[in-house]
């Protein structure tokens, strides 16, 4: 039986164009902020408009999900809580609300004041608030790539890559939200042929190209989550970029793993894409091999085909310049398998909680997902159309990522993470 | 000028034995509920008594620092961001109140009635919302030991550690209060001589003898805490104890830090002292060579001199041993350090988020922070009184960390931190 939510001939009275993000079939979740004032409230696109969630649930258009308003609020923790048959029955009330055959938003002119507004009126903001952040490695081209750069091509893998999704905890603090601007971090870091180090701004900030998923129903303290149910946990994924300073990392990380290279920024977009909505796009992973062990279940049909494009702009250069184009579907780890393992040993997770796919890197060389790898190391500087070049980025620069699922007609899409480097 | 708190000859009009934790002189901060009911709140204790700070502030005892009520919430993340005046006030507001010369309290029995429990008619709760919870390694002895455990003698140390404070984030919702059973945890591990891993529960159970500090005011993300302003955002100190899986940790560490084998659980204490309190225990810390890059400061004058323990109870031993003796003093890289370290970068920090030392180990065998230094990597079994040894921890076993700082006649006392091994 198929979701008619996801029915590729359903149509809005609102206009949307074809290569939109935001058709009637994708409806993702965001929090945002009136420029007129007001409140901050949560929401969901169409087309170019903003759809406010909280006017439609004080208007009683919603379904009864909830005892308390889960829209009239700053974050979505609240919504992501309640679990997989409150978000379906959302929904599908707000995509029949939407749909051009149905009459009850499309012909009151009061309602559409109160509900729709302009993208350009609002301002987007951090859609969760996040208690814990974790971030996988999961792409074994990245892994790979970072392997043979620093410990050569017979040791480029750790024994334990291909038995777990190897992760680490980030800092929650420092997520922002898209359009942020990032300041060059300062740090110690140890000079090449210098023997004592130094302080100062960071000379190789890198962008990580990652999609992330947000947790819904958050579990107690020593309750495993089996992979085959970790889904009904996962509220929706996002685009995140991992922004690391790799000199900084590179002397601060053994033996106890990344910690500053990282925590000073990790941008968000300000959309969720709920697992619904891509539904249609659900794929297989990567062949595992060797088989992981049985908790871990396996990564068939937990894939999913987005199309991810990381982009760039400087100072000199205003118009777009793609650096790299890759997928999610190229991860070797799901991310059932990654939840399945963040909590076999009962680590307790929180609607919220933020787990990141770490860079996805294709096999290709214009699939790379950071600098690091895009220049290897430095050795490949990476011509710009502008004649500038780049090994790492510079102040002024913008990275823009995007991505989507390309259907029949229509995209669901998942807007974009921006972030500029600002001097130190 | 001496502060009127610290005054060792002040009493309270509560009796307070001489070996007790909680004399006049320390007041730390700490969330009950009553076993009765009621709703959880802020708290202080004296001698075997608890003093209800929501009682005191909403009778109006307590100065003005803030237009909402702090204390009558279930934790003290409000309070801790108010800062440093706002402290001193309430310190000297309840010191005042407490002494044996003030007749308000003293003489008022139907306050008296309000604002004083017994501990054992309140349950203790964990005392801060924790955002961030970030691990430190600071013991040089610890990381010596490890070091050579693990790598031998010749490389025990990295190259970094003499240079910054080590550290990696930690996962704040599975910080648990002192008397939460811990749970053995199930996880990945790759048995000695085999060649494919294994799930199953961890037979390397291990405590790490930790204290941590607690974030008052707050930071902006792009702002550096410089180390000679550090101490105006440490709200307090607590004993913590990282409980650690060592085999899942071996196994999976490389390349990205401890994960599975810490988030399990990490314990706290239920009390956390003021820096003001333990003013007049304040002492150098050990020789830094090299010295330090200058915006870490020094660690002199920002020791103090607590001492710790570490006993244990067994399902065959319920009488307390000693397993270790050790000194918050010890430690390598000083609190200040590691909150400048932490945030040069421009990470921010929030209101109670967590900043733990790292395994304190002193410099002899009988001031080792963990099972797997006192046992030397299970080479020499513990010998206990009751006829077992031990070379990790086993289900039914108690770990007992204590804490104090010794004055004259009096104790700047921490309380403990307890946590019983549960089967898996």
């Amino acid at each position: 039986m198929t979701n008619p939510t996801n029915d590729p001939s359903r149509r809005s009275f609102v206009e949307v164009a074809p290569d939109s993000h935001f058709p009637i079939q994708n409806l993702p979740y965001g929090v945002c902020r009136p420029r007129a004032g007001g409140s901050a409230r949560c929401c969901t696109a169409i087309g170019d408009r903003i759809v406010d969630l909280a006017a439609l649930e004080s208007l009683g258009l919603l379904p009864d999900i909830s005892e308390q308003p889960v829209f009239s609020v700053s974050s979505l923790n609240a919504f992501a809580a309640l679990g997989r048959t409150a978000w379906s029955a959302v929904r599908r009330a707000v995509s029949d609300l939407l749909d051009v055959d149905n009459s009850v938003l499309r012909d009151n002119a009061e309602w559409q004041q109160q509900v729709f507004s302009e993208q350009s009126a609002v301002d987007m903001l951090l859609p969760m608030e996040v208690g814990d952040y974790t971030d996988f490695y999961s792409s074994k081209e990245h892994a790979t790539n970072v392997g043979i750069m620093f410990r050569g091509v017979d040791n480029a893998l750790q024994p334990n890559w291909l038995h777990l999704p190897v992760g680490y905890h980030g800092r929650a603090s420092s997520v922002v939200v898209s359009g942020h601007p990032i300041r060059r971090p300062s740090g110690q870091k140890m000079p090449p042929d210098a023997d004592t180090p130094v302080f100062g701004p960071s000379q190789a900030m890198d962008f990580e190209l990652e999609m992330g998923f947000y947790i819904g129903p958050g579990t107690e303290v020593g309750q495993a989550v089996a992979a085959d149910t970790a889904e009904d946990r996962i509220f929706g994924m996002s685009l995140v970029n991992d922004w690391s300073a790799r000199d900084i990392q590179r002397w601060e990380y053994v033996p106890l793993g990344p910690f500053l290279g990282k925590n000073f920024a990790t941008s968000v977009a300000p959309w969720i894409v709920s697992l619904e909505a891509l539904e249609p796009f659900r794929c297989d992973g990567p062949e595992q091999s060797p088989a992981p062990l049985s908790y871990l279940g396996g990564n068939a049909r937990h894939a999913f085909d987005v199309q991810l494009e990381v982009a760039l702009t400087t100072a000199q250069m205003p118009a777009r310049h793609v650096l790299s184009r890759s997928n999610f579907r190229y991860l070797y780890w799901s991310m059932t398998q990654q939840l399945a393992h963040h909590t076999c040993n009962g680590c307790n997770v929180n609607p919220g909680d933020l787990l990141a796919s770490g860079t996805i890197s294709g096999s290709t060389a214009d699939s790379l997902g950071s600098m690091l790898e895009l220049a290897w190391k430095g050795e490949r500087p990476v011509a710009l159309p502008s004649g500038e070049s780049r090994k790492m980025l510079q102040d002024g620069d913008t990275v823009i990522m995007s991505g989507f699922a390309q259907g029949d007609g229509y995209r669901i899409g998942f807007g974009e993470v921006t972030g500029e480097i600002t001097s130190a």
